[in-house]
């Protein structure tokens, strides 16, 4: 997508001519929406490092990432026991996404029939593979998306109003998206939007990556806090709810950032379409019942407490800076991810089109 | 309640034997969880400063802070003229809460059959009567919650979990709080207890103000984002909310903070019980639908975008400060309130004992 004129993929893989050597280049996403900076990766140990601070976050550019971390390995040691270790180190960064776990699956039933002499360039490719292959499972989700956008928009006269939660867009994906592909190819066709994003607590994914996104594309939008939609959906002022998701079981349970079960109620409670743009990948086939079957990651009490920003007053004005927002002796508790049953969810945008949460495996049956 | 071992209330009377004249202190809410400070307000315009910038804020806490906002103008005009025009400025500082209505036309009708001559001295009698009535109220609010509290407490074996929203203990009132206020007499009486509190963004008056008070009265509690508590319901974790209220409808919809109406769907859709605490003074008798009959005020965007504490490093340190979270471009809404529709609350919990929110003018019809 464009930034500031030049165009980016989130994550890409640069040959060095001289080494011989391929290092990985990634958008260094807790920077954002106040610098924009490129991080060069050169080991498995700094893409484990990259996953789990969220240099690089969102369910399939997770996966991308975890793909080229086998790729760096490979590099230095293309033996089963490297690929083993690495495939163990990387699942182990994030535990809620099932692109990872799928992401490594593949990698590893690639590269284990190749000999280890071709197996660096091997993982290389497939990485790269994967990537492409996301990029046009988001295009597609885009396209299907549009749809139902455009026959929304059409029984309706002035600017569609959309809600999103977390940041579901090309920042989370290698390029274009999920919940937010929809959204550009809207843009793209004319369809007159607004975009009600949710700041999402506590890493500020919203504020941070949807607004930034959203403003560099030039489409309308306003953020509010994550208590706000249930209001503005009361109000009349959403008509449609779009998410991404982290993962996907086979009945249409969609686990998602911590706060997606709260709108996905409102919506419900307001009649207003909620929707989860999920590539196949996404989907975890073996489970059926988010509630019990899914981990939710506990990450640390810190993202609650400390907030980072811009000082807004004295010598330092508009240097970033962290605050402690919490009483001294007050603990927190931090987790992720909820579960949105598939009784809330009123449809999946997939690659393959659009179904009813419970028709899942039944649209991907032929494939 | 005990602030390091001193007993407070939020607002107080203090006469200068020199003067011969009154003056108000207020605990300065907009410093905490950081400083513990009082300011002296001396003037009509200075309460209507304190109440629009929330040094003093909760439904309760702004309708005693109007009555001696009005008698601070009857120290300096006792006549006709001024106490209107006090109460027009009074009403004008914040929109939602039907307790400063409440203490504005309490006072006015009180004042008016009074001689000017006699006003001064009967408007702090008043204003001060307001206070003492509202610690009675909210004695009986803990004490009729506590049973309630007690019975959940006999069904289960170990702590009992209750979330809170927003800040709805003794800094929002006078003292003891509402929705605390079963808390504080159940904690008093034994009861093992933990409380999830919603951090309540964008102002944080729960990481800031609800999180500070439990503390300081030793009492188990854990921030969470507002995001959370449909997971924590989803989980298991939590038997009970209870919530303030900055207006109630007299068929039982609930306006409170922005917010409220998410976690009652959840707690609705999770079977958990979800109760009001409304002194008789928030239940707006002329109203009977809240999502079309209260104004929810919208307050600057800047609350949502900045957000203040301790700096966590540099020279500064410790030091407190603001920070701006949201891109440079990017818009923010923020209304303040939300309408829970009584169909998804237990119950209300009121000076008169608890019932469903159907039932409150049956309660109060004998009063």
């Amino acid at each position: 997508m464009n930034v500031n004129g030049k165009n980016f993929r989130t994550i890409w893989a640069v040959s060095d001519v001289k080494s011989d050597r391929k290092s990985v280049h990634v958008i260094d996403q807790t920077l954002l929406p106040h610098r924009f900076e490129t991080v060069q990766i050169t080991s498995l140990q700094d893409m484990e490092y990259a996953i789990r601070t969220m240099q690089v976050r969102g369910a399939p550019l997770i996966g991308a990432a975890a793909a080229y971390g086998v790729a760096l390995a490979m590099q230095e040691d293309a033996g089963d026991a490297s690929l083993a270790a690495a495939c163990a180190a990387l699942l182990a960064t994030r535990p809620t996404a099932v692109n990872l776990q799928w992401a490594l699956q593949r990698m590893t039933r690639h590269l284990r029939v190749i000999d280890p002499a071709q197996r660096n360039a091997a993982a290389w490719q497939e990485a790269a593979d994967i990537c492409d292959e996301d990029v046009k499972l988001n295009e597609a989700i885009g396209q299907h998306g549009l749809k139902l956008i455009q026959q929304l928009a059409a029984a309706r006269t002035g600017v569609l109003n959309i809600l999103t939660h977390c940041n579901a867009g090309w920042l989370a994906t290698v390029d274009w998206g999920t919940a937010l592909a929809p959204i550009y190819a809207a843009h793209n066709a004319g369809v007159p939007l607004h975009v009600w994003v949710d700041e999402t607590r506590p890493r500020s994914q919203g504020a941070s990556l949807t607004a930034w996104e959203l403003g560099k594309q030039g489409i309308t939008h306003t953020v509010i806090c994550d208590s706000a939609g249930g209001h503005m959906m009361q109000s009349g002022k959403v008509d449609m709810v779009i998410v991404g998701a982290d993962r996907v079981t086979s009945t249409g349970d969609v686990c998602n950032k911590i706060g997606t079960y709260l709108q996905a109620l409102a919506a419900h409670d307001n009649r207003i379409p909620f929707y989860a743009a999920v590539p196949s990948p996404t989907i975890d086939w073996s489970i059926q019942d988010g509630l019990t079957e899914i981990v939710i990651e506990e990450r640390s009490a810190d993202e609650v407490a400390f907030v980072t920003g811009h000082l807004a007053n004295g010598n330092d004005k508009g240097q970033l800076a962290t605050v402690n927002i919490l009483p001294a002796d007050s603990m927190a508790a931090n987790p992720a991810f909820d579960v949105t049953p598939a009784r809330l969810v009123t449809g999946i945008i997939t690659e393959s089109g659009v179904c009813q949460p419970g028709q899942l495996r039944a649209l991907f049956s032929g494939k």
